[in-house]
């Protein structure tokens, strides 16, 4: 017996999800099936709710709802950008607190062999903003990989500009990491990035 | 700066699926609003349909799509009732193949510290349908671990019925699994049902 295509569809879409295989997509769906009704219904108007209100903010690329980017419409330092992969990245940082500058998401890094090239990433975009002039920092905060500082060097060396300082993250070991398990790239790095006891 | 009520919601809907944390939530969610609109538009048709259509089958508790159940309106023999916790228990067994009979889908199993008492699973229901005198046999197939064993325990020693034959699965080594890993209890539940070479 196969399944109907009403339910099959539904599985179909909720093994888009990353990390989510046809298998766990199954489970899912029985999942929901079995819940009560009210349950399939929440779901349903959370996801039309999304649908309506949420888009992506044509500036920085992280969401907004009904038309306000929830970062570029606050009050924030204008001279910082921070350019990061992915708009979950920005709720990592803005978790962590003590940023206040603004953001740019670039949607991926790049990477040659899955055919993502600087046309595919939202880098036009940034030499735009850059060109307005009023951004004095850019923050390359692409992931920690060999692809996220591939992707931070070639916009480093295509946004040089009179008046613009570009930074990276600080690398080395994480707060509450043991060093017998940190990778040996992890420790070069912080050894590299040594710092005087007394430096900030 | 906390996420807003719309993606939030859209999280704690997600969050309801079994196996899925607050954490891989916020992963569906933010990748839902990355994606191409048109996936958060099929997404929502997929659960739209599934609202409008899917039902659960009053007799045997599987799935009816548009009223007709997909077990129960096939043409199948009616003598045997298979009883399962889940749905998802019926499709593996159909995927399987070799069964002709009916399902009865208990909805779980018993177990009395989170509450779950014979009123709380379809047992009434089961004893509705051997009451009409169809069923001649009667296969227990809860899950083997103690509740799954408890509850087949309990419904059997509650239906006895004349010309009612109540089986369990077969227990033993799965196919393909290597002695050397399997657990202990496997092992002695199959030398238990060791059989003649010659028999089926």
């Amino acid at each position: 017996m196969l399944l109907p295509p009403v339910i099959e569809h539904l599985i179909a879409e909720f093994a888009r999800f990353p990390g989510v295989g046809r298998r766990s997509a199954e489970r899912m769906a029985f999942d929901l099936l079995s819940a009560p009704h009210q349950r399939v219904a929440a779901l349903h108007a959370a996801i039309g709710q999304v649908e309506k209100s949420v888009s992506v903010c044509a500036e920085c690329g992280y969401f907004a709802v009904d038309g306000a980017c929830l970062i570029c419409a606050q009050n924030r330092d204008r001279e910082s950008l921070l350019v990061v992969e992915r708009a979950l990245d920005v709720t990592a940082i803005e978790r962590a607190g003590g940023y206040r500058g603004l953001y740019h998401v670039l949607g991926g890094h790049l990477s040659p062999l899955k055919g993502i090239s600087p046309s595919s990433l939202r880098i036009d975009a940034l030499y735009q903003r850059l060109d307005a002039g009023t951004v004095h920092e850019l923050i390359l905060a692409t992931s920690p990989s060999v692809e996220g500082d591939a992707t931070a060097l070639y916009i480093s060396r295509n946004v040089e500009r009179e008046n613009l300082r570009i930074t990276r993250l600080g690398r080395g070991v994480p707060m509450g990491a043991s060093l017998e398990f940190s990778d040996a790239g992890t420790l070069r790095m912080a050894l590299e990035g040594r710092r005087g006891m007394d430096s900030p």
